[in-house]
């Protein structure tokens, strides 16, 4: 998997919460091994299948990072992890995944998406399972980590 | 959602676990309510995409019921959820759908699938974000229980 797959996930989770709710992550180097683990307590995943290339892509959130886009969203923090921070980590899910399509198929990449399925549960991890590379990119802001998970089998 | 669309997956774990693990599962009630949790410890996920149609597929197991299907697989039971429970329940989730694909197929749903991804994580719970209705199946053997949520935009 190279950067041209890669970059238009990374920019669209930096712009949809620098937009949203006006955070500015900080980048971590992305990593490429099998035993990296993400872990964190809510996590967006979603499936992507295009015509000859099937993966799946996932933005799991420490939650202090959960809660701190909430609060930057609405104005009030929640006390916890409750259905709100779940429909609004599916709804960020979607539109970080809608708008690395848009560059993807810019650069002639053709990939539908399924609709995204929201996992909570502390410190749960996720794993990808594809022939192809997985690729971990680290986030960092002030309330905790969040992570993004790209595989494609090819 | 209707039962032409549902029956694929329930047949097609179903058939899975009897030939890969010999175990015979009960199949409970479906349930359309939107407030049914299905919490588990190991999850298979996968998203799923049409030419008009988007969802997801999960089976979730509690650890009892993943560990007795690695004991039919195997022949030995491990002692906890550990790296080849995830690979084991990443292969049951391509298989179930797999399955599901081609009967879907043969009813004139031609339906992409997405790569698999498993959350390990106590009681997590898995949230399936579509604007269509959200089934879930349960299923029971000896080991615990397991579940199966389907769930489409349409």
């Amino acid at each position: 998997m190279n950067a041209e797959f890669v970059n238009p996930f990374i920019i669209s989770l930096v712009n949809v919460l620098k937009t949203m709710a006006q955070i500015e992550l900080q980048i971590g180097k992305p990593q490429k091994k099998a035993d990296s683990k993400a872990r964190g307590d809510v996590s967006g995943l979603i499936g992507m299948v295009g015509s000859n290339i099937a993966g799946s892509m996932s933005i799991t959130f420490e939650e202090g990072l959960a809660l701190q886009v909430m609060e930057g969203m609405l104005g009030e923090r929640p006390d916890s992890l409750d259905d709100e921070v779940n429909d609004m980590v599916g709804e960020i899910t979607n539109m970080v995944a809608g708008g690395a399509k848009k560059e993807l198929a810019k650069k002639g990449y053709d990939v539908g998406m399924a609709t995204p399925v929201v996992v909570s549960g502390k410190e749960h991890t996720i794993n990808h399972k594809v022939s192809g590379h997985k690729m971990i990119l680290p986030f960092k802001a002030e309330g905790g980590k969040a992570y993004i998970e790209i595989c494609f089998d090819k």
